[in-house]
């Protein structure tokens, strides 16, 4: 199964990087399988590290800025317990987890990792209909290069009606900033057609 | 905020109904606003008895049968603490409440309740995109006489993708089960309208 999250890792100078991911789980979440593109930061600390944090949350304004690069800054974290990294302080659990085998052959990497500690801060809210539309605008946006702009704002448009019926104040502000990236991006796109 | 879950009451005769509800529910989960229709057995229930669970879960395959009537047995579960009801065993978390007021004056009634007892079992899964893409088929499946045929299928179709990516065997089953549904349903109406 896959579980939507946001993996942690440290850089090389010092500092944290935050990026949504969807591992593969093992039923017990004992190991993870995480197959980060090799352009991306958390292969490069992830390959030279070989330590990061998975995280379960169910907030999706930060899974959205995080996921379409408008993180403005890095949200609070604590030391993790096990390895070097940093937990997010307003997850519901993490997932301490070293690297166990990277296999780079593909720009697509596939990594093992096993989990060697995990906590737990808070409560996942549950099955909410626009907490799950807004997850799936965000990676509409991040496709948005492979995708007939038509048929992402009628996939968009979908997703409107979950929102305005069952969203709280967070998850509109996530989806308008899904909206708003998106225009950004098609309007761009159109100019630089012409 | 709409939360979807599981409610479970007395029925006059002591056994336990199970109904799939998205109640309206406060920040803190303090009070649950339900709208069970006037033809439903939870209200009845609530009309007759005032009190009731409302669980949160992650279990859509429970969620499906119960959504779409094919629920063949009571799942297992445990006297509630603090009112006369059951709780589910399986469940995430799960609500003890009162009715505060109760309108009937619709068709679709409006309940308010306060939660006066709250407990947890275990933690919910997270985000996993073919366990929403199941409760969003299970919704269409219950409104499938107020849809176009043709756009009940399409959308069915769209969820069939991140169910193929991102599922354990429970979704598959549910979504299944869905699928089914709906072809049997379409099967009878085609009947019925030659």
């Amino acid at each position: 199964m896959i579980l939507e999250g946001i993996v942690t890792t440290r850089n090389a100078n010092g500092t944290v990087n935050v990026a949504p991911m969807g591992p593969i789980v093992s039923p017990t979440m004992q190991t993870l399988r995480l197959r980060p593109f090799q352009t991306s930061t958390t292969y490069q600390n992830l390959k030279r590290g070989g330590e990061g944090v998975f995280h379960v949350t169910d907030d999706v304004l930060l899974i959205t800025r995080a996921a379409l690069g408008l993180l403005e800054q890095t949200p609070p974290t604590f030391a993790a317990e096990t390895i070097a990294g940093e937990v997010l302080a307003d997850a519901c659990r993490w997932y301490e987890f070293r690297v166990s085998s990277l296999d780079d052959s593909q720009d697509r990497t596939e990594i093992d990792a096993s989990v060697i500690h995990t906590g737990r801060l808070r409560d996942f809210l549950g099955f909410n209909r626009a907490k799950h539309a807004v997850i799936e605008a965000a990676i509409l946006a991040t496709r948005i290069h492979l995708l007939d702009a038509n048929d992402l704002q009628r996939q968009i448009e979908a997703l409107r009606s979950p929102v305005e019926k069952t969203a709280g104040s967070a998850e509109r502000e996530a989806f308008a900033l899904v909206e708003s990236f998106i225009s950004e991006r098609l309007t761009a796109a159109c100019g630089e057609s012409t």
